[in-house]
């Protein structure tokens, strides 16, 4: 069993709760919790707040930008916690990088924020998935399912408006995880399907197309566009039906799990490439030199 | 001349300024107008107010969203402006469907918060791409050169984090008037970077990488990781290195120049293609039958 499979098949369930906090609330995230604060605009409604409970997700590669974020917070007087890497006093919690980050960022700001009705919702639907997801599961797996029908084909990934984070997230999943290319097409998205084929037709060959979410009117008029236009349009809805929060993260899980088959359909590692290692290591030395230089 | 090259060579110069109203300032945008609302963040810091002034942006067939929105203003105490298409009476400026409507949009509101030097900044750069791009300049034309770069192969698009204006806006000119697909890479750039082209190495072929606006640390280590990966990667500064609103609406601008070569390296039309104009219509019909029922 490769480590990711071990993670994905362990972690609903697996979030750490964290006492309520006084609102109002804002979450920033960079780096590996820039995704998790993209999900939880759906639970607080700004970034970055002057009082109340600031939080900071991030990575260590962004020290400098969270240290910023953390003494701007504190100065408009509000109380600021960081979660993610860094040195251990500056944390309100550590978060390990890694591809499983964003769930354990977002389950902690949900119940920080006090939403544990939600956190235990997704932790519902998490289940949900991991247990129709699982290798075990030969016949009628969804995750499997979709991953060969991914295989060989290049996806476009449309969401209905204002669902910038399943695009985001599906886009991330099949590139870190299943180290494959998408397309999304986040906005717009008649008026980018209606001109992007048109010069060259054959650039919609082995093409499929994800719609991820709900349908609604607009994608249910981007699907009669994509039908001459690639091969195969395929609805992913919410796990369960269920949007939100909840649904937004227990989706992001499905879409690992597709990655995770994904990669191992085309034969490479679903874990973290080396070359994403390495360049890390690069933009943290370049940051750490420009906070001395500052 | 096509119509859509006399509208680009005519535009410079052609937005109708609008009174300075009072702030503070909320401006949400629907369908023609989204792009310009996303670009206006860049003067104004919300979506939605609910005092001062708010600037619902929109085309036809989100009506009864922008009804919606200009009532929500309105009973919380803030005026409500509208521009865009629609019934005269209930419009605080017509602004026509098209490709160049992003720019009627973003300078009307630009005036009306009060950013006239903006404005007018704004003007004078796009003044300067056009007497750099229009076809009458043979050599060195750097709309008509990046054009031939991007022939038969895909771009992929790439901007510092927090531009999200830039990838949206090349990926609509891209699409709507060059009629080809473009792969926007809008946030986690090296996260998906290092994975996307693991699985299927040919999968870099013909592929070539825009870095739009600024080359920020991480940007700089996005070349280095795509030197390997595509064919060639283009740095597309800002025109005049100008970034903000000003260099925003002229890197739009240079997008729909880029575009509009492009088409003609293709054989093909710039002008919006008539399955735009199919849809466009269907969502209109679909979103007035959903106003009904409510």
């Amino acid at each position: 069993m490769t480590n990711l499979q071990s993670e994905l098949r362990n972690l609903p369930g697996s979030a750490e709760a964290y006492p309520a906090q006084d609102g109002p609330f804002g979450v920033i995230g960079l780096g590996e919790g820039a995704l998790a604060a993209e999900l939880l605009q759906s639970l607080v409604d700004r970034r970055l707040t002057r009082e109340g409970t600031q939080f900071v997700l991030t990575s260590t590669e962004w020290e400098a930008s969270a240290e910023d974020y953390m003494r701007l917070a504190e100065v408009s007087g509000a109380k600021a916690l960081r979660f993610g890497g860094g040195e251990l006093d500056k944390l309100a919690g550590l978060v390990e990088r890694g591809v499983t980050a964003t769930y354990h960022f977002a389950q902690r700001v949900a119940y920080a924020t006090g939403h544990a009705d939600e956190a235990q919702e997704a932790e519902r639907l998490l289940a949900g998935v991991r247990d129709r997801c699982v290798p075990e599961v030969q016949e009628g797996n969804p995750a499997r399912d979709l991953a060969w029908s991914l295989w060989t084909r290049t996806p476009l990934l449309l969401a209905p408006d204002q669902d910038a984070f399943l695009v985001w997230a599906w886009q991330l999943a099949l590139a870190r995880v299943g180290k494959s290319l998408s397309v999304p097409v986040e906005r717009d998205a008649l008026y980018i399907l209606t001109g992007a084929f048109e010069a060259r037709h054959e650039s919609g060959d082995n093409r499929v197309a994800l719609i991820l979410g709900e349908e609604d009117d607009e994608m249910a008029i981007a699907r009669e566009v994509l039908q001459t236009r690639v091969d195969e349009v395929i609805f992913v809805p919410y796990p369960e039906g269920v949007g939100g929060y909840s649904g937004g993260l227990a989706t992001w899980y499905f879409a690992l799990w597709v990655a995770f088959y994904l990669a191992e359909r085309y034969g490479v590692s679903p874990e973290d490439a080396s070359p994403l290692r390495e360049v890390i290591a690069s933009l943290e030395s370049a940051n750490d030199s420009g906070a001395r230089l500052n």
